[in-house]
């Protein structure tokens, strides 16, 4: 049983983790290497005090840098679904089932609420871990919805099972190429099935039968993460502590709601932690 | 009239400054070129993102590196009284007065709370402001309560004008050393008086004569600074978007609650800026 897991790489999670590892916490930390794309992905940051004019690559660089000198380490697994247990949260993570008795949700800016029928055709032909399901689609037809060229390599675990995959990526220059993969040209507008998927709409009105569609994404939707949990819109309901309307959920950073900023961040993780550590010592 | 006038030079003014500078706001900047205290006297900072681990006199020297890059100037005049108008707040700073559209107090945890009887006799014998108020003393006898190594200059200036100066400083590696300057060997207490000020009560149940008594702090109380401020208890009242009570005000940092940690600041700063963004263009 952990002290705290933490879901999220970027600033707040960062913030967070290094208030808990200061206070000797017991922390499962869950992201990416790469820590944040969205920091990754910035030319230009003018306005994080102490670090003047700075690119997204050096301060992403600086992060990890640090992590090192605190021995901070991340476990690159996708949570994908989260229990709330009496005392404690279980976090299932690639078919391994991790145990924490705070949860800090730093999951970044979820801009997609998912397609329609996505949730409702959950674990009925939608899944969004391809380890986990993978073999329930040998010799069958998918579909992958692949957002971020990191998860490429789990189209090509896909592929390997099933006979026939169409894929859709939301960005243009990939390699991925193989003779049974097929690329989507219209993004997909609808999941649709009986007891099952079977079936996609695209936008422009046609339709592809399926066995089942993986969503590959770099965040799930906290709602869906975790059933219960109270959302303002696409952002995570909390207060000045941070704390969600589930006693030992905690939440910070993009997730949380606009200004989407790196200081913001790095405030609310940092407010989080010390909420957690006052909640773990009661 | 300026956009917006900042109160404070630590990390939460800085960062809220970075970022109406960016946006081209109009403002004026109220604090010390030695920028936060507290964080000059914080030994080793090891949970701010992005630094490592860091003194405090090297976090200020790269905060004011920064500022300079950014053309950021402060204007180190202390603002002792603010009055809120129509659509703007009207800030007495050493008998200059500013007008600014909106107001950002990033004053830092105010600790005391003033003394008994400060408020009361406030403009009848108290003031906090010796440029001010020193030649309404010339050769009477006062009382000065001198926080921080940095008013000695003031103490200095009302020694020339009064006859007589009670001086208490909570601090101890002072050289300052006037022949009409006596050492209160114990605290004040209570401010007295009936009218106006006559006597300080200290700490061991002495009294002392007097005709007026200055209070040269860090900070003055938010209260003091801002009738009608709302607070709880010593913390200054706001939401998540970090407006207080009174519209076009907004606060950030130590002074709206704890954590008093330098991440929250700056991501407090980050926060408030953003609402006063959103403010000046309704």
């Amino acid at each position: 049983m952990y002290d705290t897991a933490i879901i999220g790489s970027g600033p707040a999670g960062l913030s967070a983790a290094l208030n808990l590892k200061l206070h000797n916490k017991d922390i499962i930390w869950f992201g990416s290497a790469q820590l944040s794309d969205k920091v990754e992905k910035s030319e230009k940051i003018a306005n994080y005090p102490g670090l003047g004019m700075i690119s997204g690559t050096e301060l992403n660089h600086r992060f990890a840098e640090q992590m090192a000198q605190m021995d901070l380490t991340l476990t690159d697994r996708m949570v994908t679904m989260i229990l709330p247990m009496e005392e404690s949260f279980q976090l299932l993570a690639e078919n391994e089932i991790y145990e924490a008795r705070t949860l800090l949700l730093a999951i970044g800016a979820v801009t997609a609420k998912g397609f329609p029928g996505e949730q409702e055709f959950l674990g009925r032909g939608v899944s969004y871990c391809a380890t986990c399901d993978g073999f329930l689609y040998k010799g069958k037809t998918i579909a992958v919805y692949c957002q971020d060229r990191r998860y490429e390599h789990e189209v090509e675990y896909l592929a390997e099972l099933a006979e026939k995959v169409y894929l859709y990526m939301p960005y243009k220059d990939s390699e991925l190429n193989l003779p049974n993969v097929e690329r989507l040209q219209m993004p997909i507008k609808e999941v649709r099935g009986g007891m099952k998927v079977t079936e996609l709409q695209l936008t422009d009105g046609t339709t592809v039968s399926i066995d089942g569609l993986f969503c590959l994404r770099n965040a799930v939707a906290p709602g869906t993460l975790l059933p219960g949990l109270s959302m303002d819109g696409p952002h995570i309901t909390v207060n000045r502590q941070m704390e969600t309307n589930l006693p030992g959920c905690f939440a910070a950073g993009d997730c949380t709601g606009r200004p989407y900023q790196i200081a913001k961040a790095v405030g609310e993780g940092n407010v989080a932690a010390h909420s957690i550590l006052a909640y773990l010592s009661r």
